[in-house]
């Protein structure tokens, strides 16, 4: 059965510490029955970010708005809506908003990286 | 290493028959890298449609611009902006533009799913 929604709806998971100042929204995850790969939702604040740090899963990233810095182990590039950013396994990694209004964007992940 | 770029620098893939009218984008796949799942970007023209049909994969959807129906085999929704969508494997379904501006959306299949 299809299973559908507004990303409005869900319930945030609010992160605000030196680690990450960010909200992150599991849109399609293991409670719709996605078991292969999960589909999330962030939003940096101004001034957000997530943490600088490396896990042995890739992330694949789709820009919705905002201007966003994203910082590898090699270059630094600043992505902005209609971007989109391949992260491989063990490459570290982290994003912030480096713009004046908020980012948005897509995230997804393995299952093996939890949701 | 990361790897990334914007769609509109995406060469697309052109249906326009019977079966679908509507342009493809493989953002993140093999040749990014991306071996379990990968993210392609569709654009339904006005009137543009997908096949309604099935597969042994499924998908993971979020809308990025237009009006859009999916059908499955039990119920139609009417997606928009910000509207996400799990379709099941070997769920039968089929996406087309209702509105009258052009539709967008994000599609992620495993990587069995071809590209």
């Amino acid at each position: 059965m299809l299973k559908v929604g507004h990303w409005k709806d869900v319930e945030p998971i609010i992160y605000d510490d030196e680690n990450a100042k960010a909200e992150k929204r599991v849109l399609i995850g293991k409670k719709l029955g996605a078991g292969n790969y999960i589909m999330r939702l962030f939003t940096l604040p101004v001034g957000g970010y997530t943490p600088y740090h490396t896990h042995d899963w890739e992330h694949e990233v789709f820009v919705l708005e905002g201007k966003l810095e994203l910082k590898g182990e090699e270059e630094t590039y600043v992505l902005e809506p209609g971007s989109f950013a391949f992260v491989p396994a063990n490459e570290k990694h982290g994003f912030k908003n480096i713009g004046d209004t908020e980012v948005k964007f897509i995230c997804v992940i393995p299952a093996k990286g939890g949701e």
